[in-house]
């Protein structure tokens, strides 16, 4: 197959903006969709979107082939689609954009929090769609970015290294060929198990929420999240639900980063314990904490990021009590279920696995 | 029998000394018992306790007849015996008390917290105590009162109306007789489930503590507990826990107070919901956050008031998700294991009992 040259990017936000800028400036063809057209209505008068970047990053006016909120429109030619929405949108999207689909096409979550390909293509499934389409994740999302205005967007920070797998992880080379050209930060990320069990925003964002959940209210958010908000109590909370998630990746043979080897990998800060580690990292400093608790901390991170991974544990005989008491005050916090919004086994289809059944399906794409 | 007038008072923090210098003003025979001789060798000495109060209260010099570290020779005379010691520290006191126990003693435990009075039985049945005695427990201390010195006491108020039951419950009017002439204050508290179960602390104290842990810990304390940290997602988790403390009480057929009922009860205190009513609460004002996770609202109200409601919850089919959340997370910044350290029907040896068998237990002291 020829490098593909079609890109639609879904999603019109901070980082959808920067991206179909950034492909644009590299030379894709690239349309960008938003399901609400006011979002992209200047981008589209314009012909596109002004990036700017930090010192020696890409910049210049991103010209689009088209912004659009007929999803038919945008996916129609596109070879390689990127999506980038919050995961709680990922349902949403799989069930517009199934009838629309074309065989051979790319879908790339960034990211996919924690098995948001599975949930991609569960929901395709349910839709009857069953053009062979290849789906795929990433670890993290590979831009810092912000939107200073409606066709502007500003990159801090292109991550050097970010995991990627595909669903069957026997594309993963396949996805990672097709984007190379223009992203050649994407690295193999072995499988969708491996991608969403990494997943730090999961143990970091709730517990840190809910544990200073008075603060958060009281002040509106005005101390700093991680440098103020990480004392060694709450950094012992945070451990423990780290050891919880390497469990549940252990349960299914896959050694997933602790937390500690994340900060070391991702930004080469090391210390005694977590506690230390995190306030050893210059990058927190500053960041302020949400100024409410209606944040995507909660609504996001519980169901997309913290339930499918409790969910895996209790599945396979992990216990997840901590993470299960995280997800319970979540819930009361914001009087919600979100065991039953969230991406559990039942809900992805794969509640009746085995570990080898599972691991077979996102190696290899076969079930029984 | 005669009106009881030798009394001992176990325990001589600021509540055992208030307590005792207050006996004494009133004209009864007191002994009190610390187990570190150290910090009542002053009282001893002197002869007696220093009492301050508010204007209008008791004070003067309570004279003592004995300030002691040996347990047998406190309780030997005794006929009603105050204990007047944190409730982790219930057990401790049943064990080395046991063997100097007359029959006919009036022990009561001030206050229980939850099933203080269940724990302290069967401890001493533990101690192959057989002598018959009374044990009661107060659903609170009846005193607010701080201590300033070796030597004295201040008691800032003296509530008005707090329920007191025995176990059995049918000895419930024995027990407020006996101490009727110095203490007309108690009242009839039902039995020991209806005072265990109405214990607030249980429902205030560890959460607010847990969900305010990274301001607390990283200013030492340095806000309004109440105040500012029961904000309106703070007190949605106290309510979901209230109403499973309150769903608890149900299902043992005993209409427990919400923590609302309580407000207006205590303090003439109402308000929309739960948020409301606390900042309507001027007592509230001006109480400092713990200094630190280190304090009893975690190390004693976890323990000694939450499991044993959850416990309770469980034994009978009542969800007790919130608080098992609260208990979890206080395990983990505690680093252990709050379900074995507490009062869990097992250990407290009742949960083999139906509803009704507890109930009959409770109320007429038979067991099957």
């Amino acid at each position: 197959m020829n490098t593909p040259e079609k890109y639609t990017v879904i999603g019109a936000g901070h980082g959808g903006k920067a991206m179909a800028a950034h492909l644009a400036l590299m030379g894709m063809k690239v349309t960008l969709y938003n399901r609400t057209y006011d979002h992209i209505n200047v981008i589209q008068k314009r012909g596109g979107i002004e990036l700017e970047s930090a010192e020696g990053g890409p910049h210049g006016f991103g010209k689009l082939v088209l912004a659009t909120a007929d999803i038919g429109e945008a996916v129609k030619k596109a070879q390689v689609i990127m999506v980038v929405v919050p995961s709680s949108a990922h349902c949403d999207i799989a069930q517009i954009i199934a009838p629309h689909l074309k065989k051979g096409q790319i879908i790339i979550l960034h990211p996919g929090r924690t098995c948001g390909a599975l949930e991609f293509k569960k929901v395709l499934a349910d839709q009857e769609c069953t053009t062979d389409v290849t789906i795929a994740e990433a670890e993290t999302f590979i831009y810092a970015s912000r939107s200073d205005g409606p066709a502007q967007a500003r990159i801090f920070r292109i991550k050097e290294a970010v995991p990627l797998a595909a669903l069957p992880a026997v594309r993963n080379e396949q996805v990672l060929d097709a984007i190379r050209t223009v992203y050649p930060q994407f690295i193999d990320g072995v499988n969708v198990l491996n991608t969403g069990l990494n997943n730090m925003g999961a143990i970091f964002h709730p517990a840190l929420t809910l544990l200073n959940a008075g603060w958060i209210e009281a002040t509106h958010g005005d101390y700093q999240f991680y440098i103020d908000g990480v004392t060694p109590s709450v950094a012992r909370v945070l451990e423990a639900l780290d050891r919880e998630r390497v469990t549940v990746a252990s349960s299914l043979g896959i050694r997933a980063r602790t937390a500690m080897e994340w900060l070391k990998m991702a930004y080469d800060t090391v210390g005694e314990d977590l506690h230390e580690a995190i306030h050893n990292q210059p990058g927190y400093y500053g960041i302020k904490a949400p100024s409410t608790l209606g944040h995507r901390y909660i609504f996001e991170d519980v169901p997309m990021s913290l339930v499918p991974i409790a969910s895996l544990g209790e599945r396979f005989g992990v216990s997840v009590r901590g993470m299960d008491s995280i997800i319970r005050l979540a819930c009361i916090v914001h009087r919600t279920d979100y065991w039953k919004r969230g991406r559990t086994v039942d809900k992805l289809g794969i509640g009746d696995l085995s570990t080898d059944e599972l691991m077979l399906y996102v190696n290899e794409g076969v079930r029984n």
